[in-house]
């Protein structure tokens, strides 16, 4: 019979097979294409919305995995479960506890034991997550390694879900007491971004993703601080929503450097900021990050203070610590340092916490380096908007920063 | 201050941000560039073979993870804690059970939890897998998971680890009764073949390793058929070991066809042929796959008959039963058949296997259907040394071909 012959020539190797001339070394080399959406919608949950759906097969029964929080459950269930009824979709609803504690490997083995029962086609039945970033990272790293890789769509439904773990590649969760031990980097294959899930934020949930845009703005962008600071309040008020009457061109024109409208500013601002920041080091290659900005001391804080602090708080106590050593250093004014320090309060965040301690942040930077492969790479503000990274901070600094941040929030510094 | 600017300048969106002109879509695109090597080597352990510490840095302290399984241990345990403290290496060595039972999330914990223990850098200090396909398979996935991916290195003791699970992109674990439910591709950065570790295998381990290389003979090699069936129970008694005095040139011209080191040639025409087939496709983005033939049907057979098969006789199961397939379908003929079969029992493989009824295939079938996204993409021989893929295979088919390699077994046909 003939063979139906597949190709067998490729580059990989250092020179083709050839019968009695032996090969004893193959070197391979594979390049893989990544590519995902974010994108902003209003309403998506209205059922004449049909982002969600957009690519179930016309005439196919469409079946998807649905995983929210208890949180979302309990605020948009209803809606949700509306939604899939509406368009006659075969779904399968999971609900897991929400908050960081509940980020653990027993609840990515239940989204799999979820999936294993509702049974899925490989790759055009995408499973759906809603909710916070928690639940984000916990669905996607489930999916990705639910048969080797499973796609997923993102909805975020926080602040911090909107502006950072929504729009990133990383998925993961805690182990033994360490932030993010496990995870890998798979983004989903669509982000749909609704602010109206906003409105049922208690302020501190919008102050945990205020501090991830604040950091965007510290490491790279001064108007997006500039606005952070005229109306960084008025955010959280207002809970980042349209402004319910426009602003005129009249009203803009009079006062230079004012938003017709912040809140979507500050948004895009945050978002675009991210992306710049990740796409061209998707996987982290390079391991000097300006986006890890705020995050150099904050994962042993937050694990210690858990339940206590959100993650954005801890990012917020990461970021008045190492301003206060970016002063230190002469990278950036008494001044400055005070505007930074003021708007982490506008916004409700601590400035301090009293993990902030040298017996606790010197292991932590010491995790950091090995996180780090061997270096501190730790970013630093240059000024308001721009940063540096430096690998000689040494332990009286961090010691001599930590007093003083303690002394400025006792009151016992200006 | 100056501001010590990053570089915002990205190619991932739409269109640069512009304030007043709002983004509500970015796209992302980046590109993973993978690379490995694989390599043959001799004598690995002895301690004048620097290849396993080959990317230590000359001077620094040299800190390695070291997974082997219980076998691996017994046999080399002795040994390899003497090469490592040889070169005065600061190492732990966890030792896991062997064996395809243990091939659980439990473990990969378990490495997840030796290697915070021990504490290792991001991207410096690989971590080493000494041991079989299983063991590579659950210290890859750890591997890949922990801070979201670690280097490292594979050295495999087993046949099916040298030519199979050695040289892919893929680790992963069972779960909840499935398969390799579990998992991710990750290659190994350097994966080093010693020969000299077949020395310790029993014939059934041989076999096991020889029937993922019928495998590849019977989709793409027809000469790698003829060594098997020419050589067949030589290789296995002789552990695919160089011949002990080497066949001279006129031997050779006496019988064509014939082969110097029959051992040899099989490995490395084993270890190409996957390679080549691997990849352009190492993300498994296209779901026909030659090397998927033998693991339409295995997978559920395996996992059903647990421990009683190794993977490489259920493997050798389903290639009995689709060769049958084939057969009725007219891509192979019935001398064609026989030989298949009477190579599969020289291996010391089963040919049959009592699961192998229409009540456990068909719910095979349909789970395979899933993992390849809704359709059968079954690959089948077309005469030997060449594949085809069908998506119409019928339950009477599947039926048919069962009763008949029943018969076949039994005697009741040929």
């Amino acid at each position: 019979m003939q063979p139906d012959l597949q190709s067998t020539e490729h580059t990989f190797s250092d020179g083709l097979f050839t019968v009695g001339d032996p090969v004893t070394h193959w070197s391979v080399r594979a390049t893989k294409q990544v590519g995902y959406e974010v994108r902003v919608e209003e309403n998506l949950l209205s059922v004449a919305n049909r982002a969600i759906l957009e690519d179930a097969v016309e005439g196919e029964t469409v079946r998807r995995f649905i995983v929210v929080d208890s949180v979302v459950d309990e605020l948009y269930g209803t809606r949700i479960r509306n939604y899939f009824d509406h368009h006659a979709v075969d779904y399968h609803l999971l609900v897991l506890p929400a908050g960081e504690p509940a980020k653990n490997m027993e609840l990515v083995l239940k989204v799999i034991d979820g999936l294993d029962t509702f049974g899925i086609d490989r790759r055009r039945e995408p499973v759906i997550a809603i909710g916070g970033g928690v639940l984000m990272d916990i669905v996607g790293f489930a999916a990705s390694m639910y048969r080797r890789a499973t796609p997923w769509i993102r909805i975020p439904t926080t602040l911090i879900g909107l502006v950072d773990a929504g729009v990133g590649a990383k998925t993961g969760v805690n182990n033994d007491g360490h932030k993010n031990r496990l995870g890998t980097y798979f983004p989903a294959d669509r982000t749909l971004l609704d602010r109206t899930f906003l409105n049922t934020l208690d302020d501190r949930h919008i102050g945990n993703g205020l501090a991830e845009i604040l950091k965007i703005a510290l490491i790279k962008d001064a108007r997006l601080f500039d606005l952070l600071e005229q109306y960084g309040e008025e955010l959280v008020r207002d809970r980042l929503q349209r402004p319910a009457e426009p602003v005129t061109a009249e009203d803009l024109a009079a006062s230079p450097g004012r938003a017709a409208d912040p809140a979507t500013e500050v948004i895009e601002r945050a978002i675009h900021g991210m992306l710049e920041e990740l796409q061209p080091n998707l996987w982290e290659k390079v391991l000097e990050r300006v986006v890890d900005y705020g995050h150099s001391f904050s994962p042993v804080i937050e694990m210690h203070a858990l339940p206590e602090l959100l993650h954005g708080e801890a990012v917020a106590v990461d970021m008045a610590l190492t301003t206060v050593v970016a002063e230190q250093r002469g990278l950036l004014d008494a001044e400055e340092r005070r505007r930074i320090l003021r708007v982490i309060s506008a916004l409700g965040l601590p400035a301090w916490h009293e993990t902030c301690t040298p017996k606790l942040l010197i292991p932590a930077l010491r995790d950091t380096v090995r996180h780090r492969d061997g270096l501190q790479r730790l970013p630093l503000p240059v000024g308001i908007g721009a940063a540096t990274f430096v690998n000689d901070l040494t332990e009286d600094e961090l010691d001599a920063a930590a007093q003083k941040l303690a002394d400025l929030h006792w009151g016992d510094s200006e």
